[in-house]
C-alpha cells in the first residue's frame, strides 16, 4: 500500500495556481480569497471521499473518514496557508500527504478500528495577525472569544471580526474546543525548513522533540557624532559594541552551549544609519532556542554578561528585554516509536531528530499523544519561492506516514483482540 | 580691536529665521528659496558695508573690501547651506565672522596693505547633488561645465540646470576659475563638529592638517534560513561575521593605527532583515580618515586581511569597494605660524590639532595658502538641531581671525617697507 504521486501532483498544481503573487511565490493567507479557493478545491476532494466535515469557529477544517466514528481518532494535517511570498510546500505538503493516505485507505478498503480525521489548521504563519498557530491555538483552547477580539491585523481588524467576515461561526469558538476523547493520537508531516536530513542524506526525519525559544530585543545607546572629527578615545559607539556582541553570541551558541542549541540574530536597526556619522542606537533581535531549556539558559546567561561588560567598557547604555518565549515540547515516545517501528520495518534511512520550528503539532501536545515526520527541504530553503521537496521524500515520508496511521488505526484493534 | 557679539546675534536670528523646517533644526540648501532668502540678507549688509560684490557661476558670493584691489587679498569665509534639519552654526558661523571682521574694518578704518575678501561658497553639505563642496571645486577648477551637466539631484536635475534656473550665469564656470595672483592666503573659522576642544577646555583649535579619507562598502554574502532549524554548524550567517569586522574595525583604529587615525563603521544593511531568519547578505560602510596616509593604510589593510579570514572561516562569500577616497591636506605653515603668534600675543588658550572632516578650505590649498580655525562644538554634535556652539567661543575664534587677518593684510606692509 503506497500513495499516488499522481493524485497529489493534481492536487499541488491545483492550489499552487490560488496565489497572490503569482511568479513570486505562494501567498495564501488564511481567510483570503485564495483561502476560500483552496478550501473549495479541497472540501470537493473530501465530500468526493464522503468525509464528515466540519469546519470549526477559527476555520480549521476536520474531515473524519471510517465507521467508528465514536472511538478517539488518528488525526493527521496540517496548515495550508502560507507567509507572504512563501513556498510551495510549507504546511500544504502536510495536508495533502494526509489527504491521499485516507484517499488510499478508501481505495484499499482497510478495514479500520479507529477513524482517521484529516485535520487542516487555519492561520498557522500568522500571516494576518502575527500570532503564529491560532488555529491550533483555538482549537486546543489556549485562546477564546475575548482574546480574539483583542488580536487584530494590520488593518485593525480583530481576528474575531475577520473570521466572522469569511463566514465562520466565530462565537463557538469555545464549543469548538477539542476534548481528549475525541483523539487518541496526532501525527503532523512537515516539510523539516532545515538541511539536516539533505545534509546527512536522510529521506525522513522522526521528530523527538520540538525546541522552545527565547527571544530578546536588545538596544544599545550611544552618542552619535562625526565620523571624522571624534576621535577614537572620545566615541561611544553602539554599532561596534553590539557586532561584539552579535559575533560572540554565535561563538557561544556553537561552542559553549549544547549540541542542540542554536542563537540568531536576524535583524538589527542601526540610527541614524549614515556612513559618515557615529550611531546613536542600535537594536539588534536574539532568537535562541533548543529543545532542553539548559541549552537556552546558557546562552542568555553568556549574552546578559557580555551585554553588561561591552555596555561598561564602551560607556554605552544598555537595555535587554525578552519579547518572547515559549518551552521545549517532548513528543509523545508511544507515537514516536510507532513512527520509527514503521521505518525500520520499510527500511527507511530515517533519522530521529528535533525541530527548531515551533508547530500546530505543538499546540496539540496538552491534549493527545503527537508525534511529527520531517522530509528534507532542500538547500534548508524555506517561506520563499526557492523552498523545494523532492517528490520521492515526498513519497517516502507519505508512505511512512500511512503506514504509521494503519499501524496505530489497525494494528491497536489486533493487539486489542490479543490481550482480551 | 574686536568683533561685535551684538550684530553677529542680529545676523543670527535674521538668517535662522530662513529654514524649510521651523522647530526640527535648519534645513537650508543651496538654490532654494531659503538660500535666496539669506542671500538676499548678506547681500543687503555686504552693500552697506561698500564692498565690491561677485556672485560666480556656481554662486560663491565673493565680496572684496579694500582699497588694494589689483593685490592678493586675504580671503575669509565659509558656506551658508546646511544638511537636512540641520544646526544653527554649521559653515555660517565662519560667514558671519568673516562679515563681522569686515565690519570692524571698516568702523575702525584700518589701513590695509591688502584687501581683505569675504568668501561664501555655495553648496558645501552636497545636499543637492551629492558631492560635497561643490562651489569651491567649481572655483578651484577641479569641475568643470561638463561635469555640471552631469552631476544631478534626486529628481534628476543637473547641476547645470538647477545653477541656471537660480538666475547663475553658468556658463561661465570656467572663466570664474579663481586665479593664484588673486589671493594671497585663505582663512576658515568653522566650528569643529568634534568634541576634543571642549573635551581639553580650549577655546580656539588651529587646523595643521586636514584628514584624507577612504570609505569602503563591505557585502557578505551568506545563506539565508530559518534561525530555529538550521544547526550551528550549517550556518553561514554574514551578519555575525559582520558583527566581528565591525568591532575589530574599531579596536585596530583604537590600538594598532596611529592616534590621528579614525575608522567608522557608521551604516548597516541586513537582509532580509527578520528576527528569525538567518540573513542572506549584509552590507556595511566602513570610513577610515588620518592626516598621515600610514594611519589609513594600516586600518586598511588589517580591514582586507580579517575580512578575508571571517569570509573564510564563515564560508560567505565577500566583495569590499572603495567608494570615496580623498588624500590628507597640510594646511600652509606660514598662516598656522601666523595664526598661532596672533593666538599667543593675545593669549588664547588654544590647541594645535587636525580636521577630521574636509572643509572647502582644503579645496583651496591647490590655489593660495590656507589656515583654519575651529571653535569649539558642545558635546562634539553637528548636522543635527542640537548643534551648538558658546558665544564667547565665537568671539574668541572671530577675534583671533580678525588679529590675524591683520597681521597679513597689515603687518605684511610694515615687514615689506622695513625690509625695503
Amino acid at each position: 500500500m503506497e500513495i499516488n504521486l499522481d493524485r497529489m501532483r493534481n492536487d499541488f498544481s491545483a492550489i499552487v495556481s490560488f496565489t497572490k503573487t503569482p511568479n513570486h511565490g505562494c501567498t495564501r493567507f488564511s481567510y483570503s480569497n485564495e483561502d476560500r479557493q483552496v478550501r473549495d478545491y479541497l472540501l470537493l476532494q473530501m465530500q468526493g471521499l464522503g468525509l464528515s466535515i466540519k469546519v470549526d469557529a477559527i476555520g480549521n477544517i476536520r474531515a473524519i473518514y471510517g465507521e467508528e466514528i465514536d472511538k478517539p481518532s488518528i488525526m493527521i494535517g496540517s496548515h495550508i496557508d502560507t507567509v507572504e511570498n512563501g513556498g510551495k510546500y510549507g504546511g500544504l505538503t502536510g495536508v495533502l500527504v494526509a489527504l491521499e493516505i485516507i484517499r488510499v485507505l478508501k481505495e484499499e478498503q482497510v478495514t479500520l478500528s479507529r477513524s482517521v480525521e484529516l485535520i487542516i489548521f487555519a492561520e498557522e504563519e500568522g500571516s494576518n495577525f502575527g500570532i503564529t498557530m491560532l488555529g491550533s491555538k483555538v482549537l486546543t483552547g489556549k485562546y477564546g472569544i475575548a482574546d480574539l477580539q483583542s488580536i487584530r491585523n494590520g488593518e485593525g481588524d480583530s481576528a474575531y471580526d475577520v473570521a466572522k467576515r469569511f463566514g465562520l461561526d466565530i462565537e463557538s469558538a469555545e464549543k469548538d474546543v477539542l476534548e481528549e476523547e475525541e483523539v487518541n493520537a496526532m501525527i503532523e508531516l512537515h516539510i523539516e525548513q532545515g538541511a539536516v536530513l539533505e545534509t546527512l542524506n536522510k529521506s525522513v526525519g522522526i521528530v523527538q522533540a520540538i525546541a522552545g525559544m527565547k527571544t530578546f530585543k536588545v538596544t544599545l545607546e550611544g552618542d552619535s557624532n562625526h565620523a571624522g572629527t571624534t576621535p577614537m578615545d572620545l566615541r561611544q559607539d553602539p554599532l561596534s559594541g553590539a557586532g561584539n556582541i552579535i559575533s560572540y553570541i554565535q561563538r557561544i551558541a556553537k561552542t559553549v552551549a549544547l549540541p542542540t542549541t542554536v542563537a540568531t540574530v536576524g535583524k538589527i536597526i542601526c540610527e541614524p544609519n549614515m556612513p559618515n556619522v557615529i550611531p546613536q542606537r542600535v537594536v539588534f533581535f536574539v532568537d535562541v532556542r533548543d529543545v532542553e531549556t539548559k541549552g537556552i539558559d546558557l546562552v542568555v546567561d553568556r549574552l546578559i554578561e557580555k551585554l553588561n561588560a561591552v555596555a561598561a567598557e564602551d560607556k554605552l547604555q544598555c537595555k535587554i528585554e525578552l519579547i518572547g518565549a515559549s518551552d521545549p515540547v517532548k513528543l509523545s515516545s508511544r507515537i514516536v516509536q510507532a513512527i520509527e517501528e514503521t521505518a525500520s520495518e520499510y527500511g527507511y534511512n530515517y533519522l530521529k531528530m528535533n525541530s527548531g520550528a515551533v508547530h500546530d503539532a505543538a499546540m496539540m501536545t496538552d491534549v493527545t499523544d503527537v508525534g511529527m515526520i520531517f522530509i528534507p527541504s532542500m538547500g534548508g530553503k524555506s517561506h520563499c519561492p526557492e523552498e523545494y521537496t523532492r517528490e520521492k521524500d515526498i513519497k517516502s515520508g507519505g508512505d511512512l506516514l500511512l503506514q504509521t496511521v494503519i499501524k496505530l488505526a489497525v494494528k491497536r484493534k489486533k493487539t486489542n483482540r490479543t490481550s482480551s
